[in-house]
């Protein structure tokens, strides 16, 4: 294309610190003619499967060719290996450790390595800070051009989360959890429309969804649709089923988190 | 110019999710060559003033031709219209909630479209996400060059909010609010020089600013001027009064935020 | 190279505002070709110390001729001058305060000059934003070229400040203090491998750490080693002693912050 080649950057490093800044000196120095793109720092503090969700629904809408560099790590310093991932349209760098497990579900022919080539590592080699030393130079070497096969071998036993998943306790009853809250206080559940097949289709059958004592009885399909202070569920822009107020935080009005349980109720 | 296009954005997104950096993927998958630039992503949620003045303090710093993506929009999936708006040198693209108001008060001769062409959208649209699936494609469609005229229609009934004005209670007696509070703590009131020439002019007249009991009775040109924990007035970098401290913050001090009432008696 | 110059900028602005970004725009209004890349712009606010800590973490990793922009600037608007350094492979500008004194003590060849050619700063001149209105038009400047000896004369009498000392108190006995706290709440200490090079060695001499009331014994190379709950120190990635527990904080488990005192004792 002629057009900087894009690295995308997710951490659990926050933005109090010069971390992710050193990570982009670091591949710039590499390559200047990188282009390096935030998606989030804020993941939760060595939360794999925060990540990996993180990644999952921002990784499809940049450009073909990006290379995606993910940096939760919480078994730094450990035997966890770094490895490096190729799907049909984009590259990948992080640890072993789960945190690409929505890639490796998603994407097609996917072909991942274990990356061992230490002349594309910093030297010295620090034990604290592999997003320094290791993932950065490595996806700015890759953004440069090296083939993947110069990285290391393929691996198969890669390493493979899977978030905790909806469970039918019987018939028309479904146990979720909530997998993220998002700055506006929405509950980002576990429920999908595989799992629920019953809302997300155009007249959605009579349901509630019970979540810390409370029932949320309404399916809307914006937040504007909400009354002031209603709590009401909505298939959001993440693909899942989200526990929602119109200009307020369900996660406050409910004292809702990160696990919470959420049962739905149907008919 | 040969120069990247740039595209600014503000939100109320947060920098805790995937957001902006999702919305920066697509924004470089339609444009590859536009420059993203962050203006600020803490807005407060939902708070279309604080967009509107946070925009207003920052977009004429930035080259002529910058695209100015705007995303505060507590009215998302309702029939609120998206707008891109043109002025002489910029360009705006906007839910119609009175985000872009100040552009309106400040710049000549500027156009303003409802943006219907969706085409430009990204397909299946969200009722949830805008700013990926409306605001970002199109800021990126116009970075790339596409005319204005092609996104829709010319309003004339576009949203406008006026922010809180200052009252003049009696001779000498202005009753003003805070606009908002910076990381500093420093309060910005909606007080112009307009409002106050007796304050604006070389040889400042006395004064008093009565804020949540306290009064204030100096005028300095510099934060450094002031003592240890003594409170007083500056014309701040944003053009308004701001009641600080220097140091330390104002906010903490007085026990102020945004709305607080500020009273101004002269002489 | 042909590649776009590297601006870093590291500031105590937070995120919170429109600061950062309107920084950006000067630049780029200045010279559109520059690049900007973040540091960190959460230093604590005033604190010309962290933000010489936080430079001097990062600088070194990116590109040779990369121009690093500093504005922690507690003396906005008094006498305090503007500075731009060179050495070998950096040029730097800053307020002269102190927030380059790690640069002064690292870099060779290192010249200072006093930054007097207004004729780069933007008009009209605030007291209060030097940050938008001084610190980035020059830097930008810089990047676009212009030497050195352009901007003000040589000096010599910059502003220099150094770090809390650890004291020796008697033999095998070191008072130190922490400098930091990371953003996974490990405390990193003013304690040098020259400080202690009973620790810095391959096979450690036996020590312990007191902090606020808790004994540290353990000196591990990675946070993986570990157990949980488990306090112990590591040479960080910083180049300093750190205090840290295996995924989690120690500055929560000890109740420690800036400032908090770090007693060794060796044998």
């Amino acid at each position: 294309m002629g057009h900087s080649p894009i690295v995308t950057i997710t951490t659990d490093f926050g933005l109090e610190d010069h971390f992710v800044g050193t990570m982009k000196g670091v591949i710039l120095n590499i390559n200047p003619a990188a282009q390096c793109v935030d998606i989030c720092h804020r993941v939760s503090s060595y939360d794999v499967l925060d990540g990996a969700l993180t990644l999952a629904m921002s990784y499809r809408f940049f450009p073909p060719g990006s290379i995606h560099l993910v940096v939760v790590d919480p078994g730094v310093g450990s035997s966890r290996r770094p490895i490096a991932a190729r799907s049909r349209q984009y590259r990948f760098v992080a640890p072993d450790n789960g945190v690409l497990s929505f890639i490796f579900d998603r994407e097609e022919d996917i072909e991942v390595r274990h990356v061992t080539a230490a002349q594309y590592f910093l030297q010295p080699l620090s034990n604290t800070f592999h997003g320094r030393d290791i993932f950065a130079p490595v996806a700015a070497w890759v953004s440069k051009g090296i083939g993947m096969d110069q990285l290391g071998s393929l691996i198969t036993d890669y390493v493979r989360i899977t978030p905790p998943r909806p469970k039918r306790i019987e018939e028309g009853l479904l146990a979720g959890t909530v997998l993220k809250v998002d700055k506006f206080g929405n509950l980002i559940t576990n429920l999908s429309p595989v799992d629920l097949p019953e809302l997300s289709s155009g007249s959605a059958s009579p349901f509630h969804i019970a979540i810390h004592g409370h029932k949320v009885t309404r399916l809307y399909s914006s937040y504007s649709m909400g009354q002031p202070s209603e709590l009401f569920a909505i298939w959001g822009s993440s693909g899942y089923l989200e526990v929602c107020r119109n200009l307020g935080s369900a996660a406050d009005a409910l004292q809702a988190s990160q696990g919470s349980e959420v049962n739905v109720a149907i008919g």
